[in-house]
């Protein structure tokens, strides 16, 4: 096992044309691979808007198989960057089931794996339509062997569940990635907006504690009907330390060092793992 | 249900002596309700200091059973002061077993029900050797009604696992209330202190949020052998915010009133217990 990883997230800007958004990333990818990044996580759904305001059929036209046309793209880049690539994606199964996943891309070009979100909100009903959308993931919680590291990249709303970073973390996964689209709706006052961002935060860093792995949250930014994004993407160490973290505001790259041996040295002292007297099971 | 409860904890100090930190609790419960407090908690093991630093057979003789001579002490109190007390004890069951044990005692003096600590740190050695002295708890995760509220009271090390947490609001609880005794090693260096104190707040504001309940952290302060316990009791409500918190450095009571109607509120928006798709089993 390597003793550090560079990571990158991309926080980012989602435009109306699909097309702009896969070269707006595809030239962010590049820039972060370039500044030392292995291992490089997109935002959740990355490709359009976020669409789940209100339900409307005409929104499925933006899903893809995977492979598709995304994860070919993104791997031929995944290989010529040598790196690790999170997508977040709008996938249409074989049997033409719509799922909101994420798939992994290891630097040979390959999907490492697929990963279909459990968690689907429904609230408030016109801000997060998921369920109209998607059905309940059916590939469990998986973890992927990396060149450098286990991980695992379970989606947005997943993050408020301690049970899927549990499940990950026992699974064997160093670092989770949470692809997220996070915002505040326009009606929140300003007091209660702070709470709700605080306790997104709160509750990503007590994964990292109570499983003694670090977390990459990736959230988009940018008004889209009803949600203002909160970006503020971040990283925890295990301790549930900030290690990283961007503004509320612009597109921006966290590029930063995961010391892995952390972990380790911190599960000699904090047992957690070993010591815990409760299982869970999807 | 009661729409808002005043609930006091008791930060103590612990003496050499149990029959001073009786009296001392006894005082401050009483001052407690005398304040409006309803519902009242005390420290983890709070008749003696924290023997658990090292492995020796004569503290066996502190333990006692439930029902018991502490429990008809705090009971006749109970009943006096018309309020709930929740009380955590070195328990010697009649089979002859020894645990770590809260019990809480209802307004009418009876005992509402015993819990059993589940997770039993052993780390570091000679600082929380709970396994030399306690059998892991044989009673599950039982939650209380109070005249008020439903309760639960796991202890100190539980904190630090969401299942634990998230088995108690599953079965109804309103408060988690954490008898605990948790405090810095004089070896640990002052930036690795306040990371490890700021985690331990962390997580319990993380249960507050991913269960949308109120969370009571009830510690003890002073020095005892190689451990500094760092006090900073605290209150959580269900947005992870802290509402009250007292000092490291002496003993306070915090005295604080929980809007419950906060919790139904917040489960219509935050719909985290309906919607989670793992479950966990003892």
């Amino acid at each position: 096992m390597k003793k550090k990883i560079t990571i990158g997230l991309l926080q980012m800007r989602c435009d109306r044309d699909p097309k702009t958004n896969l070269d707006n990333a595809i030239k962010r990818i590049t820039r972060a691979a370039d500044a030392g990044a292995r291992l490089i996580c997109l935002p959740e759904l990355f490709l359009s808007p976020y669409f789940c305001q209100g339900r409307n059929k005409k929104h499925f036209a933006l899903a893809e198989t995977i492979p598709g046309p995304t994860t070919t793209v993104l791997g031929r880049l995944a290989r010529d960057t040598k790196t690790t690539i999170i997508a977040s994606l709008f996938e249409k199964s074989k049997s033409g089931k719509y799922y909101n996943s994420t798939a992994a891309i290891g630097p040979d070009g390959k999907i490492l794996g697929t990963y279909r979100k459990l968690h689907l909100p429904s609230l408030p009903p016109g801000l997060y339509d998921e369920d109209f959308y998607f059905t309940r993931g059916n590939l469990g919680l998986p973890v992927w062997q990396t060149p450098e590291v286990t991980i695992a990249a379970p989606i947005c709303y997943d993050q408020w569940f301690p049970e899927v970073a549990r499940a990950v973390a026992v699974a064997g996964a160093q670092i989770i990635f949470y692809p997220t689209a996070i915002g505040w709706p326009q009606t929140d006052r300003g007091s209660l907006q702070r709470t709700e961002h605080q306790a997104w935060q709160t509750i990503q860093q007590s994964h990292a504690i109570a499983n003694t792995v670090f977390v990459a949250a990736v959230n988009r930014v940018g008004r889209e009907g009803q949600l203002r994004f909160w970006g503020t993407s971040f990283v925890s160490d295990p301790y549930g330390q900030i290690i990283a973290k961007v503004s509320s505001k612009k597109e921006e790259n966290i590029i930063v060092t995961c010391d892995l041996s952390l972990i380790n040295s911190m599960r000699r002292d904090w047992a957690f793992l070993d010591e815990r007297q409760i299982t869970c099971s999807l």
